[in-house]
C-alpha cells in the first residue's frame, strides 16, 4: 500500500493515491452497463483507469482539473499499464493537497523564469524597445506565469511559454557572440514577443492546460494578435516608427514560410535568426520528450508531430557527461 | 503632320504631339554612342521612342512623369511601331496641358465613384460598422481618388482602386439578392476595405501610377496594415468588439491561400463571398484587357498574370448586344 | 405517445412514427449477441436506433430505403441522442405514406425548378445554343427532377442538381448586369450543362440518393460525359462548330484546375465566371448547413468539406433582417 | 566548294549548297542598318546564317519552309558555327529538288511504318476494337503519314507520331510476353490511338512542321479529341460498349497524373502500362538525341525538357555491339 | 471434416487443419473476458479465428510463426469469414509439416529464380561488373532465396525479392532488343543490384515474413546501403573507377525523385530504363493482385497502394488467351 | 594615377592597376568588330572592363585566372561602373605578385582556421569517432585549405568552406551548452564531416574557385560521397560500427528535406540541429553579404539566392556596438 508516482508503478501494485483527472468518459459496455474511464494524471505522467459499473448520472462527477483520491490495482493488458478502481472519493480541502502539484511543468518555477526574462529585457539598450516589451511582458504577467506554449505541440506544460522564451534567449545571446553584427536589442526583443500574444489566442486554466482557442485567436491568430499588440504599445509609449515596424516584422515573419502562417518572409538577420532558434528550440523539446522513453539502441514510434519521423536513441555513451 | 492618338497610329505617319514620358533609359550602341530609349504614353496607349546621339549627361534629362512634345516619324520594325524622334521638348505651362489627360484611367471619374461608393456607405445599417467604414474611407480619401489597385495587375490604372471597390459594391448588393441569408453590412464593409490599405502599401504619385512600395508595406503589407487600421479605427469609434474583429478576419481571409498571403481561410460566408467577389472582378478586368486586342476567332499570346494561358476570342456575335 | 419530427425530440420521449431507412448494420457484441444497429431519417433530420437481441439472418431485413413504423423511447449517452427500439414493423400500403415525405430535398418543387431552368433557356437567343441545351435537358428531364448534385459534397439532397443551377442561373443573370460584355447566351447554356452529365456518372434511387457511381462514371467522369454529350447533340441539331466548341470548353474548364479534373484553365470570360459561380454557389450552400447547427458566438467543428476549417457564426444581429 | 551537308562542316569551309529555311527574322544593327538572321536546316541539322546589309522590304522574302541555293564561308564565333551568307537565291522548279530531302524526320519510310502499325491492327482479335482501330488509322492516313508527335518535344520530326506508335507497339507485343495476363488487343490499339488526335490537335506542313495547335486543340487538347473520336467512331462501327469506354479510358488516362492532363488513373493494367511504354519511349528518343552531340565521359548541359538534368555519356565500351 | 485450403472455405464448414499464425492479438471483452483474436494463413490466403475464453498468461502461447492445428466451424457475420476455434494446439515435430508450405510466396522455387538470375550474371559480358554483381549476389545469395521485395507494398511474399528481379530481367532484355543502343550489361547489372540491399534494410525471418528495419536500414535505407556495397565490391575486385560509378548511380537514381527517395535522377538511359521497369514490374504485380478478388465487370475498393485508385476488372473476354 | 582598390573606384578615375581576370569573353559588335569584355576583380571586388577593337585570334588571350596589368578610364553608364582599357598586358614574374592577394577570400588565414578545426577535433572524446575525423581531415588538408564551399551560393570564397565550418563549430559548442543533453562528440564530428566531400564533389583551382564538378559529384553528389569516406574510414581504423552510421545519418540528413537532397530526417538531436545551424550560418553569411551593400533605410534588391527576398536595412543604430 503505498503513495507511488505513475512514473514507478508495475503491474500488480496496490494503489492508494491522489491523483488530477485529466479526462472523464462515460462509456457503456455491449451488454449495457455503464463505466466510467478516467485518465490520471500526477507530474510523472498518467495512466488510463477504470471504474467498473458507474453511472455517472446517478454517483459523483468526476470531471477534467479536480483532484481525486483512488485505492487500486495495475494490471498489464496489451503492454500497457490499467488501474481498476476500487475505491474513489473527491479530495478536500482537509487533505491539503495544492493541485499544481499534479500538473506537468516545466522544470524552472515561474518566478524563476520570469526573473531571468526581466534580466534580458533590462539588456536591451534601445529604450524605446525596452519600453515596449516591457510594457507588453508586464501586462500579460499573470497568464505568462502559467500558460503552456501550444494546447498539444511543443512546451505544451504549465509556464511552458516561459520556458521556450527563456532559453531562446540563452541561445540567441550566445548566437549574438558568435555574429557579432546582430543587433541584440532587436533578438531579444524578438524573441520575447514572438509568441507572447498566445495568451490571448488561447485560454488555459489556472493549471496552465489550453480548453479551447479564443474567437479572436481562431479568427486571426497570434501572430496577428502579437502585431496589434506592438503597435498598440508602441504608440502609447511614444516609440521610434522604425522600431515598432521592425518588432512587427519579426513576429509576422517567424514561422517562415506562408504555409505555415507568415505572409512575408524575414527581411532582417535578427528575424531570420529568430526563426531558426524558434525551430531549435521547439525540436530540441520534442526530440528530448520521446527519446524520454525509448531504451538505448532502440527507434521509438513514428512521431506525428515530427514530420512521422522515427528518433533513434544511440547506445553509444555520451562521454561529456560521463 | 498632326495630333494622333497613339492607338491611331500607323507606320510612316509624321506625328507632331504631346506625351507623357513614362520611362526613359539611356542606352549605348556597340560603337559607343549614346541615345535615349522613351516610353511615351496618352491615355489610348504607349509606344517606343528613340531619340539618336543624345547624352543626357549633356542635354535635357527626359525623366519619367514629365511632358513633352515630339515631332517625328512612325516606322514599323519587328512587327511593332516605333518613333523615330526628330524633335523634342519639354512641355511648359504656355502649353496649357492637364498631365491627367496624358494618363491611362478608370472610365468613370474620381468623384463620381467615391460618390457611389458613399451610397454604399449610407447603406450600412450597423452603426459601429458605417463608422469605422467611414472614419477610414475619408481619412484616405485623398489617396484613394487617385490610386490604382496595383502597380503591375488588375486595375493598374489612376483610380483603378475605387474602380474595383465600386464595382465589386454592385456584385455584392447583387449576390446578396440571391444569397438572402447574408450579412449585407459586412458584405460592404469587407468590400469597401479589403484593399484599401493599399493606400498605405504602395507609394504613389498624383498622376496614380506607383513607382515603389512603402517601407512599411514591404515589411507587414497591406493586408496587416488594413487590420491595424480597423483595430485603431473600432476603437476610435469606440465599436463593438465582434464588430471589429469580422472586419479584420474579412480583410484577413480575403486571399483564401495561406501562400496568397491569408494565414486564415474564410470562416464567415460573407468573407467566402467576398473572395469569389474579387476573384471575378479581377479577373474580368484582365481578361477584358487582354481580349480588347486579340482579333475574333483568334487566341492571344499567352498571359503570365492569368497562370500563363491564353485567352481565346470567338468569332460568335453577342446576340444579347446586338 | 407522439409523432413528432426528429429534430423535436428530446431524452426521455416516448415515440411512435414512422421513418426512412437510411443505413442498417448487424452488429454483434462481445458476449456474442447480434443485434441491429438503424439510421433513421426523416426530412427534419436523422437519429441512431438500437434494435437489441435481432438476428437479421432470422428475422425480417429493415433494410436501406425502406419505410418503417418504430415504438421506442430515446435517451442520451455521451451527448448524443438515441433510440431504443421496442417495436418495429415494415410500413405497408395501407399505411399510405408517401415514401418522398421522408427525404432530405431541395427547398423549391422540382417543378418548379424545372419551370424556372426551362425560362431561361428560353432567354438564350444563339438559336444553336438554346437547341443544344434544350436538347439534353430534355432528354435528361426524368433523372434532372430528382438527382442531388453530389454523393456527398454540397447539394447531396433530392433535387439538389436543378437547385444548384436554378441559384447560379440567377446569379449569372445579376453578374452579366454588372459586367455587360459577357455573352449571356453562354453563360447561361454553361451553367445549365456544366453538371448535367452527373446523372450519367451516378446511379440514383428514385429517392434522390446515390448509392454508387456508373462504371461509364468511373473511368471518365462527368465532365469527359458532359463533353461527348453536347458533341453528339450538337451534331444531331446541325450547330455551329465554334458554339460546340465554345460550350465544351465551358464544362472541361469549370473546375478550373487541373488536379481538379479541369485539363484546360477557362480561355472565355464567361468559362472564367462560371467556375466562380460554382463555387460560390457550393460554398454558400456548404457554409449554411454547417452554420445551421452553430449557435451564435461560437464555433463550428472543423469541416472536412471546407479544407477543414471551423466556422463562426457571428452573435452580431443581421440588420437587414429585422 | 562543296556541297557539304550541316553536320559535317567546319569553321572556314567554302559553301555552295541548298538549305530549307526554317526561320528568317528581320534585325537592325545599332547603327540602324538591316540585316537578315536566318536559321538553315538540312537533313543532318541546322546552322544560323547572316545577310547583311539587306532590306527585307525591298529584297525577296526568305521565308520560312522555303528552299534556298547559298554561297558563303562559315566561321567560328563564340563557340558556334555560322554562315555568312555571299549569294542567296530561292531554289526554282529547275533545280530539281525535293523539299522532303532537306527536313529532320524519322528513320524508317512513311510507307514502311505505316505498314508496321497496320500488321499490328490485323493482330487486334477483338473485332469492335479492330474496327474502331482501322476506321480511325485510315480516316488519319494522309496526315500520320507526316505528322510529329509534338511541336517541340519528343519525336518532334517528320512522321515522328508514326515513329513513336511503332517503337511503341514492338515494345507493347514484348511487354504481354512477360505479362501474359494483358489483354494485346486492348494494348495495341491504345497504344496505336493514345496520341492519334494530335493530328487534329496541330496544324502541320505537308514538311511535318508544326506551326501551330488549331482552335479546338487549344480549347480541349487531343486527349479530349480523342476521346470524342472513339465514341463517334464506336457508334459507327456499332461496337460493344465496354470496348468504346475502356478504349477511352485508355486515352483519358495516359498522362496519369491530373497536372499533365488525365483526370483520371489508370484503372486496368492495360492503361497503366501504356502510360509506362510512351514515357519511356519518348525519354529514351529525347535522351539518345541529347547524348548523341556529348562526347565520350563527359557531361551534357542542362536539358530542359529532361527535368533540367545534365546527362552522361560514360567512356565505358558497350561490349554488346562489338 | 476437411483439410480444406482456407481460399475454398464457406460458411458453415467444419474446419480440422493446420495453419500458420501470423498475428495474435490478446483482447478482452467489455465484460472482461479475455479471448485471443488470431490471423491464420496457408498459401492459399487468411482468414480471422477467435478463440473465446483464453486467457494467455495461463494457457499457451500461439504466438507468430508458429503452426497451429485447429479444430472449428466457419460462419459469416458482416461479410467476413470468421472461424470460431473448438480446439487448438501446437504443431509438432511428429506431424511431419513443412512451415514453407504455409507462406504466400512467388509462383517459382526459389532455386529456379536463382538459376534464371545466374544465366543473366552470365550474359554480362564487361568482366568488371560481372564480377561486382556476382560478388554481391553471391555473398547475399542465402538471404536473398527467401526475402520478400518489401515488408508491405508489391512483392512481399516469400523470394519476392528475386522475383521482382526475375521479371525485370526478362522485359530488361526486351526493351535492349527494341531499344538497340542500350548497355545491356549496365541494365542487368542494375536490375539485379537495384533492391539487393533490402537484404540488409530488412530482417526477414526464415519464412520470407519481415517483421521490422534494421537500424540500418532505418537511418541510412537501402539505396544508401547498396552504393556502399557496390563502392566496397569494386574496390575489392578491382574495378574500373567509371563502371562502379555508373552502377552506383543506378542504384541512387532509381526511385527517379527526390521525394522518393533519389537525390539524383537518371543522368544515362540505361538509368532511366531501370526506373520504369521497376515500376511497371511493381505495378503490374499490385493490379493483377487486387484484381485477382474483383468480379468481371466490377470495381474494386480504393487501393491505398495505388494512390488510393479503384480498379477495374473489364467483363470483356482476353481474346488472346482462348 | 593610382594604385585604387576595386571598391574605391569612382567615374572618371585614371586607372594603372594589376587585377586578376575572372571571365573574358570574346564578343562582336553588331558591324562586326571584336573586342573583349573582361571581368577584373581584386580582393575588394570586381568591375566590368572593355577593351575594344580587340581579336583574340591575333593579338593575347588574357584568360580567366591571369593577372594582368592594366591602364584606363572608369566611367558609369546606366547606373554600374566600367573600366575602359587603354593599355593592358600579362603580370610577369617581375611584377613581384601573389595572385592569392587578389582573390576574394574568408576573412582568417587559411592556416588559423585548420589549427581551430583542429582544437575542436581534439575536444572529440570518443577515441573512434576522433579518429575518423582526424583522418578524414588530414587527407584532405591541402584541399580544405583552399575550397570554397560551394560554387556560387554561401561561402563561395577561397578557404570558404573551412569559414563555415570554423563558425558552425563556435556556434554547435554554444548550442551544447544551453542543451546540454547533445552528445557534443556528434555534433562537433557532424559538423566538420557535413560538407567535407565538397573536396570531391568539385574541383577547385588554387585560387579556391570552382570551375566545374567532378563526374562523381554529378553523378552521386557530396552527401553520398561523404558518407561513403566515412564508411571507408571507419573500417579503416576499426570504428565501433554505430559511431560509423550514426556520423553517416548526419551526413544524409542534413539538407533535412528529400527534394533538398536529403532522403532520411533526422532522427537524433545531434543531426536535427547540425540542419538549423547549418542554415543559420549560410543565412548570416549571405544576408550579410548582401546588406554590405545596402543603405541604412532602404531595400535589397531581390535575391534569388534567399527565396527571391528583398532585405531591409534598418537605419537604426545597434546600440550594442557603440
Amino acid at each position: 500500500m503505498d503513495n507511488k508516482k505513475i512514473k514507478n508503478l508495475q503491474a500488480g501494485d496496490s494503489v492508494q493515491s491522489f491523483f488530477l483527472v485529466k479526462a472523464a468518459d462515460c462509456k457503456t459496455t455491449n451488454n449495457n452497463k455503464h463505466y466510467l474511464d478516467l485518465t490520471l494524471v500526477d507530474q510523472t505522467g498518467e495512466i488510463n483507469a477504470k471504474l467498473w459499473d458507474h453511472n455517472p448520472e446517478e454517483g459523483p462527477q468526476y470531471s477534467p482539473n479536480s483532484l481525486v483520491k483512488v485505492k487500486g490495482t495495475t494490471n498489464e493488458w496489451q503492454n500497457r499499464l490499467q488501474l481498476k478502481i476500487e475505491k474513489i472519493r473527491m479530495a478536500t480541502d482537509g487533505d491539503g493537497l495544492e493541485i499544481g502539484d499534479f500538473v506537468p511543468a516545466a522544470p524552472y518555477s515561474p518566478e524563476f523564469m520570469y526573473t531571468e526574462i526581466e534580466s534580458y529585457m533590462n539588456k536591451i539598450k534601445n529604450q524605446d524597445m525596452r519600453n515596449i516589451v516591457k510594457s507588453i511582458v508586464t501586462a500579460n504577467k499573470e497568464k505568462l506565469l502559467l500558460y503552456p506554449a501550444a494546447k498539444q505541440n511543443h512546451h505544451a506544460v504549465r509556464s511552458g511559454l516561459m520556458y521556450h522564451i527563456m532559453t531562446m534567449l540563452q541561445m540567441g545571446e550566445k548566437a549574438s557572440e558568435v555574429y557579432v553584427g546582430l543587433n541584440r536589442d532587436l533578438l531579444f526583443s524578438g524573441i520575447i514577443l514572438h509568441d507572447i500574444a498566445k495568451t490571448a489566442e488561447m485560454n488555459a486554466s489556472e493549471l496552465g492546460i489550453v480548453s479551447e482557442y479564443t474567437i479572436e485567436g481562431e479568427l486571426l491568430g497570434h501572430i496577428i494578435q502579437g502585431i496589434k499588440m506592438i503597435e498598440q504599445t508602441a504608440i502609447a509609449v511614444g516609440a521610434d516608427r522604425e522600431v515598432s515596424l521592425l518588432l512587427q516584422h519579426m513576429i509576422l515573419s517567424h514561422h517562415y514560410e506562408p504555409e505555415f502562417g507568415s505572409p512575408k518572409r524575414p527581411m532582417i538577420p535578427e528575424a531570420e535568426i529568430l526563426h531558426y532558434l524558434d525551430m531549435m528550440d521547439a525540436r530540441m523539446y520534442d526530440m528530448g520528450r520521446v527519446l524520454g522513453s525509448v531504451e538505448e539502441g532502440k527507434l521509438s514510434e513514428k512521431v506525428w508531430l515530427l514530420n512521422n519521423r522515427k528518433l533513434y536513441k544511440p547506445s553509444l555513451k555520451n562521454e561529456d557527461q560521463q
